[in-house]
């Protein structure tokens, strides 16, 4: 009658870091076609004081990974924000997403109701596990992916909503 | 060693509705202060072919309702689009919070194997609830509301993912 923290967490992480590398396929084959400079898209944001979306990339692949091991209550790994090329975002997701795989049922599953603490400057945040998994994690992944999608999709990339979901379990 | 499938998609829908009504009411005072027309935001897109804001408020409030009524097995309330304000977006994002909360646990709780056909033109997609919830309303829920702020957030409206994540539970 329920689902457990695993089958509620992982799957979607996994589901958009492949749907994240696919749509990076797609700015690639893009930007060769126009003879657009890679970091042209690299770096390129929705406004100015936006983060651009290599770190829109960086960021999902940090929640990804962060909600895994924040629930499986293991240390969050990590990795040096130091991408400059598509094929380094996409060995980025990779290796978040071999981290996130690593990560097994018997870890998460019953997390629910561990205490999270996510530190932010001067109040830190306290979840229990499921409140952490729905109303935080869950959302700044998605929120990540479709900011990197946007950026994307406003400078001209072909890619729909189906890129975005990506492939379903059969 | 759980959670509900209740507890694992009402209180992220809830949550969206509420952050995206807060961010809509800073989406009005900008507009007053900059003497921008509502309709400039309201028709806002990031590309010629996306949909503009008033459309993505619409489905992230259509994948609210659609993940509620689905899960609990019952028919999706049908809410015409015709929004042309923001008070009315903000009147729908209240109706379908309203539809929302009138969901109850034990109308949602034990779908995670309820089979849920979502009518996509040619080939119907055919999920169990718990990849339903997962895979794809969650996902779409989050696409929706953040290609809504994005646009918002392109359009210089002072926002910040905080709006986004809205109020956390206590």
């Amino acid at each position: 009658m329920t689902i457990s923290m695993y089958q509620a967490s992982v799957p979607a992480a996994l589901q958009m870091l492949a749907s994240l590398s696919a749509i990076i396929d797609k700015a690639v084959a893009h930007a060769a076609a126009r003879k657009i400079e890679p970091a042209v898209l690299l770096n390129a944001r929705l406004y100015p004081d936006m983060f651009p979306l290599v770190r829109q990339v960086q960021l999902t692949a940090d929640h990804a990974k962060g909600m895994a091991a924040r629930l499986a209550g293991i240390e969050v790994p990590k990795f040096p924000d130091t991408e400059t090329s598509f094929d380094e975002l996409k060995a980025r997701l990779a290796k978040t997403t071999d981290f996130v795989k690593s990560v097994k049922p018997a870890q998460i599953d019953g997390s629910e109701n561990r205490e999270i603490i996510i530190p932010v400057p001067n109040q830190p945040l306290t979840f229990t596990g499921q409140s952490y998994l729905v109303n935080f994690a869950l959302p700044n992944l998605h929120f990540h992916a479709t900011a990197a999608y946007a950026i994307l999709r406003h400078c001209g990339v072909e890619i729909g909503k189906r890129d975005y979901i990506g492939k379903l379990p059969s």
